[in-house]
């Protein structure tokens, strides 16, 4: 056995309370060691010594490294106190606090067993319920569709299909947006993410010099309202970006402190080293390398309650569903923590999702976001379909592994996505292989959280790194019924199922097949992928949905969703 | 190499910022595991893919299963991304948030790479300062030693002397403590921590009917006034007992919920199962099973913000300077978190320890307690010097495992503790040892934090479990001068060192010996412990105290202190 490769940490996803009295715990031992019993023996802090329950773990998650045993406790008393019992064959291995030991003394357990001392209710993260089954269409507003034919448009620079340069501007608006709804809700899009609409001299508008209005060239107050208005009246729900790790230098706050140094009120906004901030020293710090994107110095409380103000006065004021938290990985805890109780405050299920590329555990504990751009699966997907590195088993361990990183409550808040406006397009990573990104689309329907979609995949839309990714939406594409635009649409329709929302996941391959399978009650939903169209990769079942099965022609990746009883 | 020993989790205790430009790193692999080089290669985040640099990791502890290598990163950009390279000969391995490969490939880093993405200053855990060398004396009020003989005193129902009983009061009170100042200074204590001293009627006090008031029996807000201006005139702190966990069923508003069911406006600030809270029914959440103690809910906001007031009134109004915190790891973390916030911006130099027994890194992250009561030390302690279970070996194998639990800053912060009033005393445990309890002492007195000392330990008192712990203070045995007491008194002085308080650690045995190092710039201090008095224990360098050294007729533990420059 390998002792050094069991891991445990009460209180983090090893674990959390999911109800009032509820615990779910997770065990990760080498995936080389195989148990005849896994167990938890458990009891009330102040009766441990005498009083104590025994319940198994089953092996339900395996990453290739480790193997992951999980059990959910229904407790009677909530103040948990464990340990884990390994069994092989006559040995018997304890794990507590002290590491394995081949002996345990209950008697002196309330120096070294695990404890997850009270469910205290304001410690159990909730589920945000809409994110369990959304479809998001993540839209980059100037390249989606203009709407507004009256607006000043001067700044427009680019003709509509022509490729972007870093500073082209093509006119989309919010106008445009609205205009579309019925388009998007026919796809089964459930939820919008724009990028930023507040006032800001670029194209991407990551550039914010005024947080309170939305920018004229996207449009007006009364245009989002009509937005959102059209959006909740279809179900669906909008969310918008939050720049709050930096600014545009035209902020007046960042102007004033350019003019008047450490003698402005808002010197301690930002982070500059010296007495005032010179771009050309690049003497304070900013976002990336970017001198015209000021760093907010969110540690300062000042910055923290005008940045608060922000986000709740968007959410108040317009009813907005979620935040998306631009560099959030960034931003100091500390911000978060209270920027989550404000926005909760006003609206509980108003979503927040962090752009963390990596594994963001510290920042999804309950007191900061609900969820992250879920940028690693994004990797696994292209790893499996576009680059070929992994196949159905490095996949499914990978995702095994991804899932293992956060709660359950979290992965069912992740946006799951294959690009976005930061990112190529998978489509052209996979080399325009659309059966990849079909069955990749098939992978992150049928993945627990919400599904991302970025705006023309569903055409699919062509696109190299930024600016190329942010080409503009191709309407006459649109006119024809593309297979991945309907395969997406069917896709968002099976997300209605109750075992997308509720059920719990298994990710495994078998033979050569991935298998993605969600149980809730008495259901399974199956997605079963091959490397191999026309191949007979149904398991048992009735088929709900397929691709390129059992056509003997097919070739390239194919799929068949299945459902038992 | 054991590949799933490999263990390293951004933003926790293996990688958190110390300063504003200076990470520390830690990284856990196997002990049976020898390496020929192991290696951080770090850079900013924007421009990893091209410049990098890279630092080499030192072992600097050693649980018996695995090693830390540890490494303080001195960043001049603090975007910090980063993974490790270990050499086994000619092998090289890279480990990332994707585990252990054999190749790395840094252009897709942004994917897979450890990160701390930028060192936010209000995420940087600072370190009260005056904890780092504090010497504390914790004292249950009633049993100390009574000053005010004008009280009323029909409350006491036992002889001073006398073995107590769970409901005996023998008169101790706040004005005792202040006559007493002087004999605690020249013990080398610099910091009193008191159990509670609130309205209350159990001698123990921790079941607290107004905690706005002082309990008569131990004094008035006046008697609290003096012992802290005492006490600070001699550069004593002064720490108070907060029971937040629970209350007395006699707390008006739960005085209230009994009468009024749940037509009180305070029925929320309990966790009632039903109507009415019914003590013969057990139908409400109690501290442990005493009815008498009924359990806040502390994920009640005005709960908190009620709470909150009375931690802050405390330090605003008498200028305490801690709150040890009761039955902490029962309580919200939620509320634990407006609860630094407010008590540091009144105060921030105000310490907050936690009671939690196990280890309590979800606690120790920066936004809730400073340290807590280190009773895994306690443990290690008694498993050493009292219980034979451990050799040197394991001793310091168990303390480099303790101190890995958390970062440097809350190492610093943890109250060390030999007994309190809710265990045995160690002495007894010892068998009454005094060669023990001083070597015990002197380990308790050289480990980073801060050394707690129960009242009594230097007579030293016998005492079983509670009530037995908790006997009255024996003033004649303090006339005497005992060796406990002269130990301790030099061993605070030591405290005063400066590797005491800003020095690094290390722990490990040498043969049979212990071994617990302490270095800050030029200056290392020394603390060899051996189970055999008389033995030439030394190892260089000027001894600065020992304990039972090349006595030839000294028999069970010795130590020496010797410092090197």
């Amino acid at each position: 056995m390998n002792k050094q490769a069991v891991l445990h940490i009460p209180d983090s996803q090893y674990c959390y309370p999911i109800e009032r009295n509820a615990v779910e715990l997770r065990l990760r031992v080498s995936s080389e060691d195989e148990f005849d019993g896994v167990t938890v023996v458990y009891g009330n802090k102040y009766a441990y010594h005498s009083i104590r329950s025994e319940a198994p773990l089953k092996k339900n998650y395996s990453d290739g490294s480790f193997d992951y045993y999980t059990v959910t406790l229904l407790l009677k008393d909530v103040r948990l106190v464990y340990i884990f019992v390994l069994e092989q064959g006559e040995k018997k291995y304890y794990f507590s606090e002290d590491g394995i030991t081949e002996t345990y003394d209950f008697d002196k357990a309330y120096y070294n067993a695990f404890q997850l001392p009270f469910i205290n209710s304001a410690d159990i993260m909730p589920v945000v319920d809409w994110m369990r089954g959304a479809v998001f269409y993540n839209i980059f507003v100037d390249r989606f569709f203009r709407g507004n034919r009256e607006k000043d448009d001067s700044y427009i620079n680019m003709e509509w299909g022509e490729i972007p340069h870093p500073k082209s501007f093509a006119g989309g608006d919010i106008k445009g947006i609205t205009q579309k709804l019925d388009y998007l809700k026919g796809l089964g899009v459930t939820a919008l993410y724009l990028t930023p609409i507040f006032c800001s001299v670029s194209n991407h508008k990551y550039d914010i010099y005024d947080y309170f209005e939305i920018d004229p060239q996207f449009g007006s107050k009364h245009d989002l309202q009509e937005l959102i208005g059209g959006a909740h009246s279809r179900g669906m729900r909008v969310m918008l970006d939050a720049v709050f790790n930096h600014c545009s230098e035209k902020l007046p706050q960042f102007a004033d402190v350019k003019e008047k140094g450490r003698r402005s009120a808002y010197f301690d906004w930002f982070l500059i080293d010296g007495d005032k901030p010179d771009p050309a020293k690049y003497n304070y710090q900013c976002f990336s390398f970017c001198s015209y994107m000021p760093k907010f110095n969110t540690s300062n409380p000042k910055v923290q309650e005008y940045l608060r103000k922000i986000a709740v006065y968007w959410v108040e004021n317009f009813d907005i569903d979620g935040w998306r938290l631009d560099v959030s990985d960034e931003v100091s805890h500390d911000f978060w923590r209270g920027l989550r109780k404000a926005v909760k405050a006003v609206k509980p299920d108003c979503a927040i999702i962090g752009e963390n590329w990596h594994d963001a555990h510290p920042f999804l504990c309950g007191d900061q976001y609900d969820g992250i751009m879920n940028y690693a699966l994004t990797k696994a997907c292209l790893d499996y379909f576009a680059y070929g590195v992994f196949g159905a088993k490095e996949f499914a361990d990978k995702l095994n592994a991804l899932y293992m990183r956060n709660s359950d409550q979290v992965n069912r808040m992740m946006m799951n996505l294959l690009d976005s406006h930061d990112t190529h397009r998978f489509y052209s990573l996979s080399n325009k292989n659309m059966d990849a990104l079909i069955c990749a689309l098939a992978v992150i329907f049928m993945h627990p959280g919400a599904a991302g979609v970025y705006y023309g995949t569903e055409i699919p839309l062509e696109g190299g790194y930024d600016p190329d990714c942010r080409r503009t939406m191709d309407w006459n594409a649109v006119q024809g019924n593309t297979r991945v635009k309907e395969m997406m649409a069917r896709l968002a329709q099976m997300r209605r199922h109750e075992a997308i929302r509720y059920g719990g996941v298994r990710f495994y391959a078998k033979d050569d097949i991935f298998v993605l399978e969600r149980s809730h009650e008495n259901k399974t939903l199956r997605l079963n992928v091959s490397e191999h169209g026309g191949a007979d990769i149904r398991q048992r079942g009735k088929i709900l949905l397929c691709y390129n099965y059992k056509d003997k022609t097919a070739d390239g990746f194919s799929f068949v969703i299945e459902e038992e009883s």
